[in-house]
Order: structure tokens, then sequence, then C-alpha cells
């Protein structure tokens, strides 16, 4: 049986926001506070921080410590490069060239705090960078200028890999990154070889993607695929819900591919559980995870390729159900 | 452990067409082939026949023999008022006074072959009845003319059961009665005890319905569940999939309610097995109904209960998650 | 030419914010500020309040005298009873019979305060009452706590009319009354004349109604539609985007029908302008109706009609794209 | 005010079938029929033929001339690797080595008769080509193959432009070339001049893609963009409706773009007009594209250029609709 390595941002243990109840559903926490609940969560050994939220110049030093005396890994920083108005007109693609410059100078700090605390990932989510209505966006340059922008970030710190988060709206409701496909088309035009991929399963399903034919895509290109992020949803947008809540045998067939390509990286939540306590939801997360990680060795990895070489459904159909059924 | 009565269409055994390959991606076969087909799948104790295509006036007393024989009950009837140009612009909302006529009348014949074949199940789908563009339809005049005919189709023999299946769309683009609550509204207008509805278990999925939830209203407004359709998609078309094979969490729910309200009605499949083995479809799907109901005995309704009666979602994931994996 | 009566809830002139940007994308203003905003849309005669939020007990004569002398009648006062934690798992389907009696509560201290303000609608939204997750929702009870509820209100000041407002989803992945059928379906068993519907036009499309279809409805079974909340989307998600700006044609048939069903409510604008100006945002809205308003003279409501009697789509395409285009 | 070139597909005229009226909404025609009719519409001076079906070579020439002396030009031929059983599981991706052989073999036909018909457009479309459940698709393999025969075909003959038709779903549940991104990708990786892309506009609105987005990034990554099919629908299905029936404004917004990048290609109609006049339906069409076209020139290309630059969406708005309104 296999040992899943299972992050989750410090943020699933706060209290989530949406856009009525702005203050929330439950308490604000501190820091401190959202340390101590992660310890608290059977399997995570790792935790995602978002830069300037969590970690600044200031504190860089003495929560990289604080992490490790509870043993936590840092998996992922995120740069804030989308929540303040500040970004709402975009980012890596403002029609600002001074916003431009701050997005590139943010991700460049973060990429400095992932390499003070031993963390090789931060990752590039463009949420701003889009357009919401006909007749708004200017698609090329906005292209121009995010290939530039991921280029002067890729250079700045070769050892720190920057994982393209793709997303298809939100908050946008039309982000310019927001496929599997577009994700390596940016990737093949970046040429760098530390700017690889994520993908955030929720994004993929409202992509209306087969999140195991996107993992197979990233690795086919050239092994792009670097980082993963966990949760659900009903597959018309980001529901953020716990894991293999809704989709169970995608999740299985995602597990099964990431196996095949050789996927080694963290296994990490980006869950968002507004009315449900953080600790249940990320301990539920990586429960279902797991244990339909085990079930790929009571089913046999063998027998699932055997299936999928003949492409026949009805046999994948009949050792998935024999498996999780009994009958 | 309870026993499920299992039913599924007599189509399912044969060759299947979409509207690229319209001649069928299999073999076409005669109704005593298809028959024969149904004897074959473990669990299968009923059938659905379409009115016309394979019963009518001439062979109704032989088809009956015919199934007894073989052991199998009719379990409902389909009249076809959807399947030729004829009903294209509507059947029992044509505009055409004619038209409306013998949509009717094609109704009651397959109630009058129900009744002849111990059948009390007749499917009223109103494929046609909807319209394509925007400014086509005439959605008053519509509602009026559906109601009209389904009462004049319900005192025609009062002993038949008349099951309304919604459906969001195809092969309209939108189809008047597409929901479940339009389906509510069609019955309590129609007021009459005879004309229930069945859910569709695809239609409801395309239609964003949770569809233990529209059980629950059906049962909610009056006990108006007569019937069951099971098959699966991915949410944006009517894929027919089988059973169980995306969405099993929400087969689960659904099962639940079946039993919470009393339902003990037929499972019937209505699946379209375009390039898979008709036999293997249908048995994957009883094995998956079957199997997800064995495990409510094993999780415990009353545990359910109690965590639906909290909203507790983490408790019922928790609760399922051990029952199917173990973890 | 016609005069519509163009209303606007005075959050359309504020900051927007989403779960990400959750200081706004804009500067918070004060309610004066918002008035101001307000009385500088050309063709804004009407003002939509959110209970506690601008109205409440010790301000409401006030606020009554100062819209009245800038010439703005309140069209509409919406309780709150979604946009704090206390009503995050509910309100009136709340599990908690006290949040319960809050809900009822606070809608009737909105009927009081509409009373006082000559506005004779108040807002139903129940967008906290749904459920997130599979096995979560208590569906029965919670209708059965929704009937029970709008009843008392409704009783309370029979003089005011509750619009229910519908709406598939969010802040729920799924709410009770998210449909035009389940809309009509609460408003037949509550049974109050006061009880009666409004459409959110976002809110229809995103349930993949035809905006117009549900409008003919609501007046079909009833008369029940007495206001109206007009936005456009890109169908999967309530954007909130300006009227008009994506969904061209459909928004024409929906005035067709306002006019042929004869609605002489207001047309109100519920926008979410996160990047937008917010007087431009009002303003191009109100333009876009009022001028598609215009064309129904131009096209001629009796050639709309033949067409729509015949199901003629091409010829309804013809009539509208000569009035559009000339050519 | 210019002049675009308008196509269509033969078959527009013919009798429309779907899943359920597999003998088709009216009545079959043969091809010569089929040109007739096609002579008949207002603006069109090109057809497209599906080989084997229209086009063999037997009657190549023939038809050549056929179409000549009408004056009509062939503007695309489609090979048929999708619309009998034998491609039912695939064509270039097929696990089957004799069927991928056949399947280049197929295309390498159809590109033939284009060269002997003066067209240097063939439509190469993958819609077998994908999976339908979970656990079934090889998706490694399969793009190997699709890579491995495109440039099989692309290298037989290099004067004739094969132009990648993507599309997300349909016939399979998940077509393996389905969106914009993923044809990009394809292209890159058979890097063959005479390989290209074309947009059509309903697989677009299907993949929530904003159509002038893809036609932008086709011209970014290579001026890849060499031919268009025009039609419409409700954005969860190729519903294959007239042109501008439903999304006014996003066509507008296509229209522009195809101009700013300089397309001057084909404007082709691919529409299915199940129960309308196929006639109707091709010179609406053609009429609402050239009439939207006409627009731009009213509106002013370097207005909207302006507004595009700044990303203000009401600027946006405020053109269109005084050129489409006069408010």
């Amino acid at each position: 049986m296999s040992n899943l390595k299972f992050s989750a941002n410090i943020n699933t243990f706060n209290a989530c926001a949406d856009r009525y109840v702005l203050s929330g559903y439950g308490e604000r926490q501190d820091s401190d506070a959202l340390i101590r609940a992660a310890t608290q969560v059977p399997g995570l050994t790792g935790v995602e921080l978002v830069g300037m939220w969590h970690v600044n110049d200031d504190n860089v030093e003495k929560l990289r410590r604080q992490l490790a005396d509870v043993g936590l890994a840092v998996t992922c920083i995120t740069p804030d490069i989308w929540a303040s108005s500040k970004w709402g007109w975009g980012s890596f693609a403002s029609p600002d060239a001074k916003i431009r410059r701050d997005a590139v100078r943010e991700v460049q700090k973060s990429m400095e705090w992932a390499k003070q605390m031993d963390c090789d990932v931060v990752d590039l989510w463009f949420g701003q960078d889009g357009y919401d209505y006909p007749l708004q966006g200017d698609y090329q340059t906005a292209w121009e200028r995010i290939i530039a922008g991921t280029i002067e970030c890729a250079d700045y710190l070769p050892d720190i890999k920057l994982v393209v988060e793709y997303k298809p709206k939100e908050p946008r409701t039309h982000c310019y990154i927001g496929t599997v496909g577009k994700t390596l088309l940016l990737l093949e035009r970046v040429a760098r070889p530390n700017v690889r991929a994520m993908i955030d399963v929720g994004h993929s399903l409202e992509a209306y993607e087969d999140t195991a034919e996107s993992a197979a895509l990233l690795d086919y290109f050239g092994k792009k695929l670097y980082y993963m992020h966990f949760n659900d949803n009903w597959r018309m947008w980001d529901d953020d819900m716990t894991a293999g809540s809704v989709h169970t045998i995608e999740l299985l067939e995602l597990l099964y591919w990431l196996d095949r390509i050789g996927y080694n990286g963290w296994y990490a939540l980006d869950i968002f559980p507004y009315r449900e306590n953080g600790l249940r939801a990320a301990a539920e997360s990586i429960q279902w995870i797991q244990g339909l990680h085990n079930l790929l060795d009571k089913i046999g990895r063998e027998n699932i390729a055997a299936a999928i070489a003949q492409g026949d459904a009805m046999q994948s159909s009949s050792l998935v159900r024999q498996a999780l059924l009994g009958n």
C-alpha cells in the first residue's frame, strides 16, 4: 500500500466567505491557529501558504521554524495577485504596465520565500487575467503579456518551479488560461524547464474535462504535471467541495493515471468548507483519496490497463464495481 | 437484503443509432431476438415495449404469451408520439388539431395494449412538444393543449397509470415538460389519480436536479412517483450511459430516498449502449443498482436519516466512505 | 412608444465584492451617496432597498422623505435573510426553530417598512435554503418549513405582495426554490393572493429556462408574475452582467411576452458591476431594455404573434433581423 | 461594404435526422436536388461536399462540371470517417490498425477529390475519436495515433490544406480534439504548413469558448485559422441552429476579429435545419452574418479597437447598442 503525501492550504481551516457572506461563515483565525489546526488532520504533512497573507519578508524565517517544529512541509506558495481591487483589471495581462510589473514582482517575492522555506513550488494562477463581457478582451495582447511575465519570473529563480493553475472562469467570466490545452500552449511558448502545470480538479471539471485525461496530456507533452489540487464540484462552478464527494469514479481514474505517469508530487487540498468544519473536511478529503488509491491495489493496475487498452468500458465498470461493492 | 424488481426496454439489446450513424452501431434485431436477449440478463424480470414498434393490435396477445412463457413481465408501454416526422412539430401540443387527436389516440391504444398485457403503466413522454428557437414557442397554448390531451387519455382508461416523463431538451432544444417542478404543475392541473410521474435519472441530471430531491418532491406533492428510469450521463446531455457509471453517490442517495418514500415500483433501465454489448450494459447497470442498494443495509438507513436531519454532510460522507472503502 | 418604469437596487452604485476581493472592487459608499448616484441615471425613477442594510426602524421615515424629495419611488424591499453567517445553514428552512422564527420576523419587518414607504413589494429570496452535498438535504421537511414560513409572512400584512425570487444555485450548490416550476408549486401550496413571483433573468438563464417562457407560465398559472429583475450572464452562473449584454434576442422575446401578458410592474435592475462604473452600467441596461422594447413597435406585435402562432422560427428570425439590421 | 464569401454543406437542403427520427424530418433528396437548392439561396456561391456521400472516384469530374455550370465553388470536402458503425470505436485513434489505415486513406481520397475540384480545403473532424465512459480512454496512445495519421495525410498532398475541426463532445461523450487549445497543440506537434484549423461556432460555444477569442488565438499561434463553420446553439449542445439566432453580440465580435486578423476564407454554414426549410434557414443565416458585418462599418472598427484596448465593456456595449437600436 502506497503512501501519498497530503498537503492543504492553511486557509482550509479559516472561515470561508462568499459574495453574500463577506465576513465569512465562521470565525476568522490567525496564522498560528491555522497551523495548529493543520497539525490535527491525520495524514496531513504539508501546507500551502499565500504570499503576503501568511508569509512576508519579516516573518518568513520565523514561519519556517514554526512549521518545521510541528513537522509540516511547505509544499507551495501562492502569490496574491488576485485578492484586492488593485488586481481587478488583470495582473500579468493588465493594460497598466505598472500593475504588470508589480504582479511579476509579487510572484518573484513568493519564489524567494519558497526558496527560503525549502519549498520548490510557486502557484501561478492568473484569476484576474480575463474578461467579463463580449468585445472587451484584447486577446492577443493579453497572451503576449502573460508569456512575457511568466518568462521574467521563470528566469528569476530557475530552481523554483512555477506551476500554472488553469481555470475557465471566476473571478472573470472568462479567464485567458482556462483549459489544459491553453496551459500547454503557454508552456510551449514560455519554454522554460521550471515552468510546469498543476491541475485543480474542480477547475478541470468545470471545463468539461476528464481530469485523468488532462493529467495524461500534461504528461504526454513533456512531463509537465508537477502539482495537484484536489476538491470536487457539481461540474458547473468551482464549488470547492471535499474531494470525492461527487465524482467518485473520475477521482479513481485520476489517481490511477497519476500513478501511471509517475506523478510523485503532493496531493494537496484546495477546498472551501464554507459551512463545514475545516478539520473534518480535510480529513474526509484525505481519506477518500487514500481509500480510492488503496482500491487500485485491490483492483490491480494491470487489469485496468488491459481494459483501457481495449477501450472496454464495461470491463472497467465491472472491475470498479466488484472492488467497491463486492458484488 | 431487499429484492428490487428490474426491467429494461427491449431496445436495450438492439443496435443504437445517433444522428451521425443512422443505421446504428450494431446489428438490428427483431423482437424475438430482443426478448431472447432480455431473458439472458441476470436479475431482469420485466421489459418495456414501445407501442407500434413492438406491440400492435395484431400481435398483442401473441406477445403477451411469448413474454409470459419466458417469465418476463411487461412493466411499461411507451406510445410512439415522437419517432417519425409526423410528430416533428409536436404531439399533444401540435398546432395541428388532427395531429393532436392522433397523438391522444396513439396513447390510448398503448393504454389498451397495456391493459391486455397486465401492465398498468404507460409512459407519457412529450419529447417533440417544445421549441427550438427564441420567439417560436406558443407557451400558454401549448400547456393548455398538453393538459387537455392528458385529461382525455387519463379518463379513457382510469385503471392504467399514465406516468409523465419530463426532460429538459432533445429532440427539441427546449421541451415544455422539462423539470420536476413543471411535471408536478401539470399533474396538479390535470388532477386525475391515474396521472403520475416517473423520473428518468439522466433527464433529471441534465436539468441540474439532484435526483433524490426530485423523488422526494414527487412524493411530497401527493405520492406522485410511480416509475423509475435508470441511466447516467455527464450532466450536460442525455448520454444514456449505464447506471452508476458516473454519479455513484447521487445514485446511492436516490436509492435511499426511494426506500424512504416507500417506492415499490420497477427499477427500469433506459440506456443507449451505442458501442457496448447490450447484455453486459444491462447486467452492469443492475449490479450497480443492486450493489449500492445493498450498501444501504450496511450503512444503516437510520444513520443516514440522522445525518440528513442535521444536514451534516461530513457525517454522510464518512458513512458512505466507510461502507464503500472500508477506511 | 411606451414608457417602462425602471428601478435599481441602490447597491448597484456601491463597490461589488466577490469571494476573492472581499473588500470590493471599488470604494464603499454610504446610503446618501448611493441615492445621489441613483438620481443621476437617466430614466431611473425607482430604487430597491435591502432591509437592515439601508432601512431600519430608526431611519425609515427619514429615508422615505429623502427618496421622495429626489423623486425616487421605493419599488421593492429585500429582507436580509442570507448575508451573515447566522443564516448560513438556512433561513425559513433552517433546522433551528429559533432561526426560522427570526427569518420570518425579518421578512415581516421589511413588510412593515415597505408599507411605511408606499412600496407594495417585498422580495422573498431563500438563497441559503438549500444544500451543498449529496445526502445532506432534508427535502420534504425543508419544503414544509418554507411553506409554513411563507404563509406566516403573507398573513401578517395582506396588502404587501411577497414576490418569490427563485434561483437554482448560489450561495448553496442547490437551492430548494430553484426553478419557475418549483416556484409555482410553492405558490399553489401557500395559496395566498399576496404571494406572487418575480423573475430574475439571470437566475432563469442559469436554470436553462427561456425567460419569456417562464414569464408566460407564471401568468398562465394565475397571473403570478409581479416583479422583474433584469441582468444577463453566460448561462452557467449568475454573473449579474448588464441587461442585454449577451442574450439580445431572448431579452427581446421576454419584453414581448411581458407586454403580451399585461405585465405593468417595475423593470428593476439587479446587476453586479464589479469592475464597471455603476452609473454607466445602469444606464446601459436601461437603454438596452428600452431600445429593444421600442423595437417591438417597429416590428409590430401582431407580426410576432402570427409567427409564434405558427411556430415559424424563420419568420421570427426575419422580423427581428430586419428591424435590427435593416437588411 | 465588404463582400463575404458564403458557402454551405449541400446537406443543409436535405432532410435532417436525429436519434429519434432516424428517417429524417423531411424528404430525402438526391445530390442533383441539393445542388439545385443551393443555387437558390441569395448570396451563396460555394458548397461543401462529404466524401463518398456526394463525391467519389466515379462522379468527381461530372460533379465538378455540374457545379461549375451553376457557378458554385467547392469550398471544402469532408471525408466520412464518422458516419458508419465501422468508425464507431474511432478513426485515426482506433485501437484497430486496419481501421486507422482505412481512415487515413479515406482522408487522402478526399484530398485528391478536392484537388480535382479546385478546392484546397479538406475538413479533418475526429468525431469518433474519443471515449464515452471513465476508465475507457487510452489518452496518450490516442494522441500518438492522431498525430501520426495527420502527418501521413498532410504529407500526401501538401498543397491541400487540412483544417482540424474541434468539438468537445458528440458522437462520443468526450472527443480528444475538443477545444481550441488542444487543436493548437495538435498543430504544433504535427508541424506541417498545410495543417490548419477551422472554428465551428457551435462547437466553440459548447466548449464555453468565446468564439472571437478562439479565432484570435488560432491567429496568434501562427496564422492557423483557415476556415469557418457558422451556426448557433444554446451553449450546452451542438444544436446547429441558424447563425445569429441566439448569440447576436458574440457573432458580431467574431466577425470583427475575423476582419482584424485578416481572415479571408469562406463563411460556410454548418446548420441542421431539422424542422425548418433549408433554403430559408440558409438565407437567414447569410443575412444575419452579412447584416452584422455591415454593422461593423457603421460602428467603425477603430472605435471597437479603442474600447477593447481599454477593456471598456460599457463603451463596447454603447457602440453596439447605438448601431443596433439607434438609442
